[in-house]
């Protein structure tokens, strides 16, 4: 595992296999500046549509991550893979369950391979619902979470999802203010450079996923360096 | 957190605060040549007990471990705290659950915190119990889960339990064979030199508990370097 890139990174556009995005788009997306392409998705998530994606955007020059939501859609060809461990899920299956399935099935390329730990705050979300997520924990309990995931699991990404909604940012400061080494990702509801200059005071990184689909002027605009 | 005193170690004696010691087998087991004695229990561990066993070692010059079920019986005076993760568990509160809580609550002197991954095989057991392990996961599964904690979740120490029963040999060598950094531990059943040889030509430490309390004499005998 190889941080020294990821840690130059600010923004990452998210892009996810189930939706359609038109090949103008995806163009305008990738000069955009963002520093990273991530192919992620939390449901219909397959080994052919994360190839589909992969094929078009495996010309461009730019950092891919892929970001499994279960171990049987990884494919090669990415220069990352960010595997997520919901650290305030009440299932274990999302801690660790599905981890030492892909270990028991398959033969890893630890070298490419980079654990997050997600902290998912929205309940009402797709990925809070399937994993369970405790989001009703105030800000000391994400900043607790946030801590252990760093100090005793040793993680070097913590990621606070808010997945389609935008978050509190003194949420995201306070965790920021607690970290000591681990990045700190923020995902959720960033459509406005507004909301992107705001989030990004606080983390290290911000990622942007639904805006590409929705308004990909405005999502363009969300490059904050 | 400093592990390379650690890395020496091949026996530890493990005290449990809940049960009675007197001080002629107490003297026995710190003269015994093992390399640490680790306070540890499963039920009935208070913040009172540990203080009583820590009165009772504390003139010794061996290092001295905490290894808490719950963040409060931690106490002060120790060298290091062994804080467990059973992650093979089935319930997310001893994954992470503790942990966040003892985060949470108290100020951590992180530089004594050691993590350790369990692996509980011994599902009769009380660890094996209250814990909701996953015992019945075949050699593949427990080399998977000990991959796991050490590539992904980067644990210091992966720790084999079999608490009260002694274990397959066969499963510590595959695990053994799979880790690259990680100590291996290995915990239960070890109340004679034959076992002890056994499981230390495949664990990097043997951990010697209930034989203390039934047989001191033989109990020394397991110690093997």
């Amino acid at each position: 595992m190889n941080m020294e890139n990821i840690k130059k990174w600010k923004h990452v556009m998210k892009l996810d296999p189930d939706k359609k995005i038109s090949a103008e788009n995806l163009e305008k997306i990738v000069r955009s500046g963002s520093d990273a392409l991530m192919v992620s998705g939390t449901q219909n998530v397959t080994r052919r549509n994360v190839e589909k994606i992969l094929g078009m955007i495996k010309k461009y020059d730019i950092p891919k991550v892929l970001e499994p939501p279960h171990p049987d859609c990884i494919v090669d060809g990415f220069d990352y893979v960010f595997v997520p461990c919901v650290i305030n899920s009440d299932d274990a299956m999302w801690i660790v369950g599905k981890h030492k399935e892909w270990v028991e099935k398959y033969d890893i390329d630890w070298e490419t391979v980079v654990p997050e730990a997600y902290i998912v705050l929205n309940p009402d979300s797709m990925v809070g619902k399937v994993t369970k997520a405790r989001a009703n924990i105030g800000q000391k309990g994400v900043v607790a979470y946030a801590v252990c995931a760093e100090r005793f699991f040793n993680f070097p990404i913590i990621y606070i999802e808010y997945s389609g909604k935008y978050g509190d940012p003194e949420i995201v400061r306070a965790v920021h203010k607690n970290l000591e080494k681990a990045l700190l990702f923020y995902g959720g509801g960033i459509n406005s450079r507004e909301k992107a200059v705001e989030m990004k005071k606080y983390a290290d990184v911000i990622v942007v996923g639904n805006a590409a689909y929705e308004d990909i002027d405005r999502a363009v605009e969300t490059i904050v360096r």
